[in-house]
This record gives C-alpha cells, structure tokens and sequence, in this order.
C-alpha cells in the first residue's frame, strides 16, 4: 500500500536512487520539497537539467569542465611534467583542498574491479598513455584509494608506464593526522611503521 | 575559492540546503547527478516541480493530497467520530504504516514552540475547531511527538477542546518495543511505570 499521492510517491522513489539517501531520508527530502516555495523547488530542478547541459569532461584530464578544457588543464602555472591519476573528479577536488600538488591530473573513471566488471579496458588508460607519449612528463603520482581496487589500479597502471621511462610514484598510507594509534587498524599502522621517514 | 565550475558549484548549494544533506553528501548527488543520463536528471527535475504543481494540502485535515480531499477523508469507511491530532503529514504516515487507528487525521503544521516562535496561531486549531463544532466527533487523540513542543501542543489542545464536550487522549509514551530496559533513558523508563497497565 502506498501511502502518498503518486507523484510524492514518484519523487520519493527517485530520491531513494540518490547515492546515501534512503528512504526515510526521501520522504523528508520530499515533504520539504513540497513545503518550498514553488519557485525555489523549479530553481532545484534547473540547477539539476544545467549541470547536465553545461557541465561536461575535460578533454585532456577528464576532470569535470565547462569548457573544452578544465581551469586545471588550462592553467600556465602548472607544473605539467607531474601527473596526479586519480578515480574520480571528487578525488581531484580533494586534493586540490590539500593544497599539496601543483601538477594536472588525469581522471580514471574508477578502479579496476573485477568484481563489479570493471576491467582496464573501462578506465581511461588509453587516454593516459596517449598522453604520456606526447612527452614532457617525468612523473605519474598513483593517487587511486588506498583500497584493494585502488592497489590493484595502482599497480597495473605502474606496469603499464614504466616503459615509458617515467617514474610512478604512489601517496603515502598511514595514521590520519590527528588520529589516535591506539585506534588505528593494524594494516593502516603496519602502513604508516613500512613508511617511516627520518627525522 | 571553489573548485567547481558554477553550475555545479550552484547545484551542490542546493543541495546542501536540504535536510539532512551535508556538503559531502552535496558533492557526492551532484556528481552522481552529472553521471546519470540526461533524461533521468530531467526525470527527477521534472518530479520536483510535478510534487509543487500537483501536491497540495487536503482542505479538511491539511494531510497532503491530490485532490480537494484526501484518500483518507474521503474514504467512507474510516471512523469519522475519532479524529487522531498529528504535527505533520509524516506523523500520518508513520501512524498508518502501524496500521493501529481507522479513524481521521487532523495536521497541525508543526508544534507550539516559543522558542521557533511558534504560537496556537501558526497551527491549524481554528480549522480543527471549526471540523470539531461541525458534530459528530466523540474522540480526540493527541499524537503530537512526544517531547516538550508535542507536549505542550496536546496540553494546549485538550484546554481548548475539552469545553465541547470531547474526549482528548494522549498516545502511550513507554519503551520501545524490541527495547531493552537497561538502555532506556529513565524519563521513559519512568513514563512506562506511570502507564502500566494490567496484564
């Protein structure tokens, strides 16, 4: 039985296939919708259609872009013989926050998971290694999460560029600053012992 | 500085203005958004704007509705003699899922809150007044939530329906069902004493 009109109930149901709402969530969600003001909620929904029409990939990096070409790629003050590879334009934006890079990026679309049939084939390797042979990078930092799949990406793109003569380099794991090694899981500390830099 | 373009920038704003959503979840819907196909952005654009175009307030008991009336008042084998008194249309959704009242709903559009500056005059009593003096009701069961604002709201509630001659109950506060008694705060545990009842 449902308990809402048909298109509350529509709408809930499309906001429960958001990414972490569920449906308790899109029935709150939903009730506060209708409880705008009409113009706020139509300001929403141009907002969602606009970021469709407008917003695209970047041609060379694949971070997200209004243009041809991302603020990034475009960017002459960037260092371009660095390459940071990443899975997700969100991971570029993470980065970008730490303030701790000043190379381009490249945009994998995700990470080799044979589980969820992502092969290589569905990653944008090709693109990278096109790149790659245009010339002028010494460097590829290997920023894939510090997962199983993240590993697995990292380690396949490593033997994938090597050849290249470039070096492949991949961020440090160990304790979150601020964190507490009473509470760290025994691989992020076996991690964090493995890394150890002097002093 | 923002690390987005302003579309996206504008979209994830937005969002954060929903309940519940945060900056992160933010980032995370609206990239999610941008990797949909168009036509199901558009979808979910257009189920918005269809919520504020069609979705109204039922004209006798303020539940949400299609139509002038809603399923509920106007399905003629419900209880008209029990009105059941709710803070918001979720209220009659979470009590008609327990499936424990056939009787009609009555929403009040919040609860008396000095503090949010709220006061008798911003809830639907004079609507509920006018239902009431029209005959026929014997029972009025107060499920406003059961914290200050829903107390003090079914108190006010019960002074001013009291002088028609109508029964006002308050819905049981006890400790949840499937609960354990060592957990349980001893305000509830000292309500669930107060309303014992024999076996």
């Amino acid at each position: 039985m449902t308990y809402y009109s048909g298109t509350l109930e529509n709408l809930i149901e499309r906001l429960c296939g958001l990414p972490g709402i569920g449906p308790k969530s899109a029935q709150r969600i939903a009730l506060y919708l209708l409880s705008l003001p009409r113009d706020e909620a139509v300001e929403l929904a141009k907002s969602i259609v606009d970021v469709k029409d407008r917003v695209r990939f970047c041609a060379t990096c694949f971070n997200i872009s209004e243009g041809e070409v991302c603020g990034i790629c475009s960017d002459e003050r960037r260092d371009t013989s660095v390459i940071c590879v990443v899975e997700e334009p969100r991971d570029v934006i993470a980065i970008e926050r730490s303030g701790a890079f000043r190379g381009r990026y490249h945009v994998l679309g995700g990470a080799i998971s044979p589980i969820d049939g992502v092969g290589p084939d569905e990653l944008r390797f090709t693109e990278l290694m096109a790149r790659l042979r245009g010339g002028g990078v010494s460097e590829i930092v290997a920023a894939t999460n510090p997962n199983a799949e993240g590993e697995a990406t990292a380690l396949y793109m490593a033997q994938l560029v090597r050849p290249l003569g470039i070096k492949v380099t991949r961020i440090a794991s160990g304790l979150p600053v601020g964190g507490d090694l009473e509470y760290a899981d025994e691989i992020t500390l076996g991690r964090a012992m493995e890394g150890r830099q002097e002093l």
